[in-house]
């Protein structure tokens, strides 16, 4: 089994106990010290084949970011996204975004659909909201907020379109709002909410996890009227860095790469699937960023892999699960299927 | 005179109307559309001469920030301001944090000691706080919430430590908050807060204005406890961006850059000084970054120096004020100077 305990100061912090993420490998090493170098991460769900990234001109760092350029930026999301340019948003991150929109309401009684990414109801804890899970939208009753992810991470499941229209139209009725996290739909096959967004419904939409940026802290807000002008206020002048307003204009204009990208980790999540099924794993969904499987014994697994160098997510409140990230190149796929033939004992 | 009119979309939108801001050659380019080009950008105190940023390791790109790689920056902040390191909240921009702060505590009654950098009030406001503007700390009656820019921007009026002290202790004796914006503290021969900020208080150091990095996005909060967990909780995981971490981390270490930074920027300011008076201004004060003045006729001057080519910031509510950021070469020390003879009708 992996070490317990709790890992103080490494993983953050919220009334109900500190919450796991993926991503920071300060956690792996010190899950596995003893683990071979370097570690394979794929404990994220972010394209481990970033876009290739221009150089920055030197005013990215040196000048505070100029209207222009976050309106250029945010007319390329509009776009990459099918939605009207006046409905989007640009953030530091996704996350940013998670964290702010709950401070902009009085606290009030909030339904995530889940189980989801756990830092939704952790935000709207944090500003005070009382929240409760439920495990579909039809189960949200008379709550004042509704947050939903589509597709859902770590599942995949998705919510058809007319279910969010009819949330959204519940939930305006009576001046709440919908949120729904479109983290990871940029290479699905979904409808997407964000080309018709109805009022009182808000969509996030992730640069990052797509383009494999992670690091340039870039997200969207897609909201319908007046919740666009409510956040617009809210984040504030020149959130968002220049280094991230260069790239992302560049990549969020560049379709063709995104069709590429779309193929290629097609064929990566259809291999990862294969690989998991052969070690035992029942493949209970995903993205083309991340797979979620159920193993015989979810924990051993978990470790096996971690004292292979292999980190991966794993669930408190679903032993069995694993979620595994796309391997960035080929030895990590061959280390990676060595260490899950080891495991599975084949 | 300069264009009038309203800049729809160019400008911040608050409650009472837009606020104007530095910074955004948008704004130059639109009220000057016949001047020369280059422009000389002298409406920020941001550093015209930059920390020579290091080349960025691809991680600073591709990965989510690692909490290690955090708490290093927040280090060499504490050490750099003279702070503890627990106390201190790295932010994406000291703007960040002036949004986030007011929304972390029930809408009350708020001081803003001025005039002053107008952010401050406007995010009070946005926030549901009732605003009363005050001429000093002494006048902020029973408020529940104080806010002081020490440097103050644009007059550059230092807050001795002792008033300081004693309204934070007045406010946290009744549950308030104090926070003191040190945006410009960092190459001023001023006694700071941070080396031991009062219970209920919170210091605003801004890096990209000393570093003349403000694309980067970054500034911190150095706050007393209780106060500094509910900053940290409030401003999220993954907030600062990687290069930002990697940059700030390299930059904020540099003492000797800083001592360098100190001495040359000194006697720039010095040097604008002596251009200023001899066009007539009355200096006002300022800090090392940035020096105001009164002109007999600053409405005039400002167009003048717009038609010339060179952007300073004016004052809607104190027109005979320009204030002037320092030039970054030769060429603009030079054009300037001739720009500011011809006004002079020298």
């Amino acid at each position: 089994m992996a070490r317990g305990g709790r890992l103080d100061g490494r993983l953050d912090e919220t009334a109900e106990g500190p919450i796991r993420h993926g991503g920071d490998l300060g956690e792996a090493g010190f899950l596995f010290p003893q683990a071979p170098r370097p570690w394979i991460d794929l404990s994220t769900g972010i394209n481990p084949i970033p876009y290739p990234w221009p150089a920055l001109e030197a005013s990215a760092f040196t000048r505070l970011p100029a209207k222009a350029d976050l309106a250029a930026l945010e007319a390329a999301a509009a776009e990459a996204y099918g939605a009207p340019p006046e409905r989007v948003v640009a953030a530091p991150g996704t996350q940013a975004l998670i964290d702010l929109v709950p401070r902009l309401r009085p606290p009030g009684r909030v339904a995530v659909v889940g189980p989801t990414y756990a830092e939704h109801a952790a935000a709207w804890a944090r500003a005070g909201h009382t929240v409760v899970a439920v495990g579909d939208l039809a189960g949200i009753g008379e709550a004042d907020v509704a947050v939903v992810v589509t597709p859902n991470n770590p599942d995949g499941r998705v919510v058809p379109l007319p279910d969010l229209a009819a949330a959204a139209a519940g939930l305006a009725a009576r001046g709440g709002w919908l949120v729904v996290d479109e983290a990871f739909a940029d290479l699905e096959p979904v409808a997407s909410l964000c080309g018709a967004v109805p009022p009182a419904c808000l969509v996030l939409r992730s640069f990052g996890k797509t383009y494999g940026l992670a690091g340039l802290r870039l997200g969207f807000a897609v909201a319908g009227e007046p919740l666009v002008g409510v956040l617009r206020r809210g984040i504030g002048p020149w959130a968002v860095s220049g280094p991230a307003i260069a790239v992302g204009r560049r990549a969020l204009a560049d379709a063709a790469w995104r069709r590429e990208a779309d193929v290629a980790r097609g064929r990566d999540a259809a291999r990862l699937d294969a690989l998991l099924a052969e070690a035992g794993g029942r493949i209970v969904g995903g993205t083309k960023l991340f797979r979620t499987a159920d193993f015989p014994d979810g924990p051993g697994l978990f470790d096996r892999l971690g004292r292979a160098g292999i980190f991966v997510r794993r669930f408190e409140a679903a032993p069995a699960r694993l979620r595994f990230g796309l391997p960035p190149d080929i030895p990590a796929w061959d280390r990676l299927a060595a260490a899950l033939r080891d495991a599975a004992g084949v």
